[in-house]
């Protein structure tokens, strides 16, 4: 069991990068909002304590520091809704694709837009429960699954369509996989705290404007059900990231279409967990590291 | 630039785990055949030695230890005539998906075939050249693609057709991303020892029987072309490893239909580098990580 209940990762006003529980201020909800966290010591998956220090927050980062991240699995088409809207029928297994450990960015980085990337339209955005894996486990049963889960994050699954299902050969990957775009945070909600993922309003906004409201109440295949069908088979390890879908709402299923332009800023909120601000930017062209 | 000529894992008879240059026997060309080694001290992408000390091989092991893989890509139809046996166009561009790093396997360890790759037909074999990533990269032009490649190595993309094609909603990592199913090695032969990854006979042998054999000649993106390619916007880590797809010949591709079954021996082979020798078993779940 951890012994934080928010982790954050952070560059201190010491100008040192730190593990952190978030010291919420009274009222607040938001972890992107932390001024100050208890500095973290130790295997963030293992033996690790919540020390006395206190540090001021300079700037949020990817919870997890790229070294302690092994994999990132996401499902596709996993709200109704959401599936209709792609046009699409409803899946009968959950449909696993990857993003590279290079695209997790953190809950105030730049989403970078490579010109591969511009040359057409397309650029999308997708709020998502993200679960983090604190124990390995490998064909655990639905009953015992949370047990394996460190905590809870928002994410965001940028996607640029046209690469995503049209130049992409079919396959997803390609056009979700660029530096950057799948920024999360802003920090990680023990599953102490969210007992029960399947109960939180999950949001997106795009330049202060709703585009995404949903409830994780509607996914397909719930937290529960997806890490024990990804696990048949195949181990599952601390530090893997698992992004369980989006809900309807996004560019793509509009009319007319919605898609993310130069210094557009999308904001992915999950209750009691907070909220990433991300801001489009075409002339960065790769992500810091 | 690496000090090692053919980079190994291996379980030495002192009951423990070395990276090694490994010694082959006069006129030996295959790496599996290694039996001693020099051992290999400090980082194998950064600073690190070749150092006197030879040790005796029990076993060799995948040739990176998993807590220095970081990205496993692979490309589909990259050759023409495998295209052409999978019923699909030539591809425009590159078709990219990943497989997790609890895929990769060595070049002796078994496939072990979970229950749900058992339901139906369909489980194959790809042997494919691999390329791994020695130094970080972004946006790398083809003509210094090649710099950044640490070496090559022969695996086998083991795909569960069903899961891959009909189940897994069109995506196609979940029928390909078991536990133990990117067996490879059986080293890393240094890209100072390959200048021309692209002169290479790749072939299988099915319990003895050549079904695949071709030549890398015939990749329609040559590692040049794919490393550039997904290498823009998206930077690729030491570490990274690439597998460039498959010839024709695969089990799906014939008539009749040639499925992989329990205990069946698969040895993919690449010039210049060696043999990995797996076989499939329906016994065993899960892999050994």
């Amino acid at each position: 069991m951890p012994a934080f209940s928010r982790l954050v990762r952070f560059l201190a006003r010491d100008g040192r990068v730190y593990y952190g529980d978030a010291i919420l201020p009274r009222g607040v909800n938001d972890i992107a909002k932390t001024k100050q966290a208890r500095i973290v010591t130790g295997d963030i998956f293992g033996k690790h304590e919540v020390t006395e220090r206190v540090a001021d927050v300079r700037l949020l980062l990817a919870p997890l520091a790229l070294e302690d991240v092994k994999t990132v699995r996401c499902l596709g088409l996993n709200y109704e809704k959401h599936a209709h809207e792609s046009g699409l029928p409803l899946p009968k297994y959950p449909v696993l694709f990857y993003k590279p450990i290079t695209s997790l960015s953190g809950p105030f980085d730049p989403i970078p837009v490579h010109k591969m990337a511009q040359e057409e339209l397309g650029l999308d955005y997708e709020c998502e429960l993200v679960a983090i894996i604190g124990k390995p486990c490998a064909d655990v049963p639905e009953s015992k699954a949370l047990d394996y889960v460190l905590g809870y994050a928002i994410g965001n699954d940028v996607s640029h369509r046209d690469w995503q299902i049209k130049r992409g050969g079919g396959q997803w990957s390609l056009g979700k996989g660029f530096d950057g775009w799948a920024p999360y945070g802003p920090g990680i909600v023990s599953s102490e705290l969210i007992k029960d993922p399947q109960t939180l309003k999950i949001s997106t906004k795009l330049n202060g404007k709703t585009v995404q409201e949903s409830n994780t109440a509607d996914m397909i295949f719930n937290v529960k059900q997806t890490i024990a069908f990804l696990s048949r088979g195949t181990t599952l390890l601390p530090g893997d990231v698992i992004f369980t879908g989006t809900p309807s709402g996004v560019g793509m299923g509009r009319e007319p279409k919605l898609w993310l332009k130069d210094r557009d800023v999308v904001e992915v909120g999950l209750e009691g967990v907070g909220t990433c601000t991300n801001k489009v930017e075409f002339g960065r062209e790769t992500a810091k590291l």
